[in-house]
């Protein structure tokens, strides 16, 4: 028998949002008409390729936390010679950074957000910032109780402090809360802080046939996608 | 000319919300059953005189930051042997406690929240937790965008600390941030910090003609409640 949920934690770039085409579009938006022309996906997975890496300064401490913002804009620098990027003005790249305030949720989330929010407390557990999961919820229609994650942390996924904080915050034990996200790892670290763990599938996440079907490891329930999920859960 | 505004932080104790008449219904709801007679309002007042009490030790550095709930439930301890609350046992306290999360709007302020929500950023900037935060906005219908204040900062205010975090969380300097608040210190605490002010009257906020009905400093905008304030600034 299902333990009791009273709150959904939700990873955001890739489990709700697209954030693959959105950055590609956004970047080709405002760098077209000065000019540039590059493959503006592989800019986009070029930029999250340098994600991880942008992190683990602040997990393993050799840097204070700062916000994700903060980590996309010098992830972007050390991308931009590459695409031929190397001469944009500040104001460019103060505006380029934002790409990631501008992503569009993929088309069941608002809806399937909408069908859980009654019976459950809901909050993004991202490792973006306040303003960015400010942005794409004022974009996409999310319905948040509440904004956590790794910038009330202090620290990012996977990261114990980070699922441990967020349940603190709703005055919850870790077991009545359940982190939803498409990525294994993300859920790994949840249920061995004794988080309740769904995943969603997101078969194109990285690009057509490269995202998470399924989970790679045992999970509490496993959706197609946040309307499939909200039908588990309520029914 | 008033600058640009693009984030209104609320105040929420008496500025959004009735604690005094909500604290005394609740408290009267649960133990009068169990056989108490007493002073519902007195009782309501005694355990607010308490509040500053509280988190001076929090603001002075006398002990680590612990969230409002916390200090709400130190305070009851303290006052409960004036009202003869000496035998209550730990399940009607820890009930009891959450009389605060039972707050009733003023009836002004969902319509005049939801007015203002599309031009701006709305969260509250309470001393208040976030849980608690989030389960006056459920009973009340209050859209934020995001919970700031106090457990997010750390600290209590009037300290800087939790009006600067707030602005920071927004990614907004302080002169793009406007605090609203039925209370002067509050406010001059937050113009201190660049912060614009507006202040709402709540007359009867700590008992019939016990509130305060004009700033007793000079602040941006003078309101008689959120839907005149909401006039003021969409006008």
């Amino acid at each position: 028998m299902p333990r009791q949920i009273k709150a959904l934690f939700f990873d955001v770039f890739g489990t709700l949002v697209d954030w693959r085409t959105s950055v590609a579009r956004e970047t080709e938006i405002l760098l077209k008409p000065l000019g540039h022309e590059l493959d503006w996906l592989a800019f986009a997975d070029a930029w999250r390729g340098e994600y991880q890496t942008g992190m683990e300064e602040v997990r393993s401490g050799r840097i204070p936390f700062s916000k994700l913002d903060v980590i996309h804009r010098c992830n972007l620098d050390r991308i931009r010679p590459r695409f031929g990027l190397d001469r944009l003005d500040e104001t460019t790249l103060v505006k380029l950074n934002l790409a990631w305030h501008r992503l569009d949720a993929w088309p069941d989330v608002a809806g399937g957000l909408t069908a859980m929010k009654e019976r459950f407390w809901l909050a993004p557990v991202s490792n973006g910032n306040v303003s960015l999961m400010v942005n794409l919820a004022r974009r996409n229609g999310f319905p948040w109780d509440a904004i956590l994650g790794a910038e009330i942390a202090g620290d990012y996924k996977p990261k114990p402090r980070v699922y441990l904080a967020s349940c603190d915050a709703f005055n919850l034990l870790p077991a009545d809360c359940m982190m939803v996200a498409a990525h294994s790892n993300d859920l790994k670290a949840a249920a061995e802080c004794g988080l309740q763990t769904a995943h969603v599938a997101r078969p194109n996440e990285k690009g057509p046939g490269k995202g998470e079907t399924a989970p790679s490891m045992r999970v509490d329930y496993a959706a197609s996608d946040l309307q499939d999920l909200a039908r588990q859960l309520n029914g």
